[in-house]
């Protein structure tokens, strides 16, 4: 991979929190992509391409709680973080309503070289950060920052936070029992059943980490300003909610 | 990393069989240590130094499988590459009735340097040598090869050939279901409980890999040949296994 551009970024790489955040979709670049894979400038905007609003909180909860953070600067329709390469959803040939024409009938060399370019480099990056920090005696917990759509195949979801766990609940259910005045629920709109929890399973899981995906309602965090008070409104939940699992 | 030594050898790459062979105590070289950790000349010939055999046994199935193997080139006593690097038999300071001056109150500094040249290398070659398998649609199978000694704190083991498995039980129930000859057991003499299945827990469970790790007394794989026969035994019953399992 040396020499080749990267498509990922660590920001506070030596922030003293506990957590380590993860933003897998944190952008909607398709630059490197012809064509832009086939889709309209509105349907780049749309969720399929990204999680609208979720990198400006995870950057919110990183400076508030001075965690690292690691994340994506292509679109998660070029390669989702969050799947490993043989899911279907890796490279997604289709996104709830939408055609994604620039994903269909992928030849195996390009499904190979996204996934060398992607996939691989960031879950590397991450895992050799997460071991320092183990090799260093430091407390980690792992969170992911995800947000979705009040509509989904046209039914309206009325769950504005969802905490999403793999194998290990301690994490998610401390801040499920903490007050953040947000209809919250644990597993909802998604659960790990639905392969949804991947960057929790490949790192979180084997290295005995505590961990939770954060999963919040995009219409909540449309602008900068909402990204922020969401990152205020649930930085204090999580700062006390690791303090009890770890 | 770049420019350092590398600790572990991938041999056969492009092999066309389903298996990838994992050989994380291949080696007890421990040539970079200074005075060799304390330890005697017999004792870095001891099942505390590496699974004595091993390596051999693994090189044979990775010839008859036509499979990619990928194995340490330092010793288990500098760094055992099947423990996270919190743990404290990542670099262990008693291994049985053994005591390890070298790596008794070991600095953090040295915790990290050992952790950044063995474990996070060794991890990340194998991490992207299963997603590029995975992205070009190859069938994959995680096989861990190991020994143990015949006596453990003074107690003789009956068993000769232990099969154990992580997340996922197919594939070792179905080279458990195989006649090999020898004194067969599931889950022993160690278990995935006993933290013994980490590199199983790191690759294969996360990516849905069938897998298993291999366990044979070392007793009887003391001689090249006899590593020879052990992989000619074993051969047959691992290919009809997968042939089950994927």
């Amino acid at each position: 991979m040396s020499g080749s551009a990267s498509f990922f970024q660590i920001e506070n790489a030596e922030g003293g929190g506990a957590a380590v955040i993860v933003c897998e979709h944190a952008s909607n670049d398709l630059g490197t992509m012809p064509g832009a894979l086939g889709l309209s400038a509105e349907q780049c905007l749309a969720h399929i391409a990204w999680d609208p609003g979720a990198l400006g909180v995870a950057k919110g909860l990183s400076a508030l709680l001075d965690a690292t953070l690691i994340h994506a600067t292509a679109s998660r329709l070029i390669y989702d973080l969050n799947r490993p390469p043989d899911a279907a959803g890796a490279m997604a040939a289709r996104s709830e309503l939408h055609d994604i024409p620039g994903n269909r009938d992928l030849p195996v060399a390009q499904r190979l070289a996204r996934t060398e370019t992607h996939y691989i480099p960031f879950h590397a990056a991450l895992f050799a950060l997460l071991s320092r920090r183990l090799a260093r005696g430091r407390p980690t917990a792992l969170i992911t920052v995800h947000s979705f759509s009040p509509l989904y195949f046209g039914v309206r979801r009325e769950v504005e936070f969802g905490i999403i766990h793999d194998a290990d609940d301690r994490l998610a259910r401390a801040i499920l029992a903490r007050r953040t005045g947000l209809v919250t629920r644990l597993n909802d709109p998604y659960s790990a059943a639905d392969g949804v929890a991947h960057t929790l399973a490949l790192h979180a899981t084997p290295l005995g980490l505590a961990h939770a995906m954060l999963e919040i309602r995009n219409d909540l965090i449309a602008t900068p300003r909402a990204q922020r008070a969401m990152a205020d409104r649930l930085a204090p939940t999580i700062r006390d909610a690791l303090r009890e699992a770890l």
